[in-house]
């Protein structure tokens, strides 16, 4: 099967990445330079007009988005466990892929994008503080939900879900979010480092 | 079934609505006032630790998150179509509601809780101008999705990611984005507006 995905060193197209090694699918990998801007240049935008990476090109048509790339990868070779099988822990999976997507993954655009949030470098530091403090509050729901001593947020079993809240985790880190005050997610972060498709997804990216 | 939906008026626990009203499943409903913080207060947090609203309560245990509560909705009555059945269709779908609640609605709490992004008042319309310009630029993609005809972002079918998209764009239209210059994405809107479970979920939001 040919499967080509569109994507960024260090984005969050690196869970897409992790979704594909664990579902042992090779694809080539087409490098976006986003710096650059190529994701919003003409020949970008036809192939995808929300202009973002990932984007994957399957033998069924292109899927934007890791929500998609991971429902997609999920179906092609299920016993991977990119998702729990259907039921109520893959609903609960879709939560934590969702949350990732829409609070983790936005306050950490706010973090380090700030220069898009407004256009005067005066107002960052204050928006990145504010998006600090909203992280360390995000976090703190994660860490309750591993007090129960699980090792992954949907219980004894890895999903995709905690690859996505691991990288903006990953991501929050380098800009001066601290997990010392939150035992129980460092020694997830720790746990979730380890995995063998998250090590082959990192090898995957040019350094 | 006991199901009770925490929700608040006007927020995206909307789409949570549709989806239980499209499927004909009957909810009890907890209004949480957000602006007075209840979302915030340990009562709440105890029942969902993330302090946000959708949250249902189900025999099997409590789901946050639309993405969550679609997937379990969708679960309970596949013939409603709250989601398309497995296969490509329903990565894509998914790839919509990823793109409502990673993009749309992070660029719609900017727009619209600009004092979380900024303690000061004089900084807002600088970052609401921002938000404005990139939810101008996405919904770009939406009307590019729309131009070969079809009625909904899947093709011919409603899914739950429509009324997540509709609900966005609502909210960014009461801060000044415009769709004037987005003809399919108001025929859009208008073909939204009168879905009957749309409409059900909107009379069920106090006044």
């Amino acid at each position: 099967m040919n499967l080509t995905l569109f994507a960024a060193p260090g984005s969050c197209s690196r869970v897409a990445l992790t979704a594909l090694a664990a579902a042992g699918l090779p694809c080539t990998l087409a490098w976006v330079d986003l710096a650059g801007g190529q994701q919003r240049q003409p020949v970008y935008l036809a192939l995808n007009p929300k202009g973002k990476v990932p984007l994957l090109d399957t033998p069924e048509g292109t899927l934007s988005d890791n929500l998609a790339i991971a429902t997609w990868v999920d179906a092609q070779a299920p016993a991977a466990g990119v998702l729990p099988a259907a039921g109520f822990a893959r609903a609960e999976a879709m939560g934590w892929l969702g949350w990732a997507a829409g609070t983790l993954h936005p306050l950490v655009y706010r973090l380090r994008m700030s220069a898009r949030i407004h256009p005067d470098a005066a107002t960052h530091e204050a928006i990145r503080a504010a998006a600090r403090a909203e992280l360390q509050a995000a976090l703190g729901a994660a860490e309750a939900v591993l007090a129960d001593g699980r090792d992954w947020l949907g219980g004894a079993r890895w999903s995709l879900a905690d690859t996505y809240v691991a990288w903006a985790i990953g991501r929050a880190q380098l800009s001066g979010v601290e997990l010392t005050a939150l035992p129980r997610l460092t020694a997830f972060m720790a746990r979730h480092d380890a995995l063998p498709a998250w090590r082959q997804a990192l090898a995957q990216e040019p350094a």
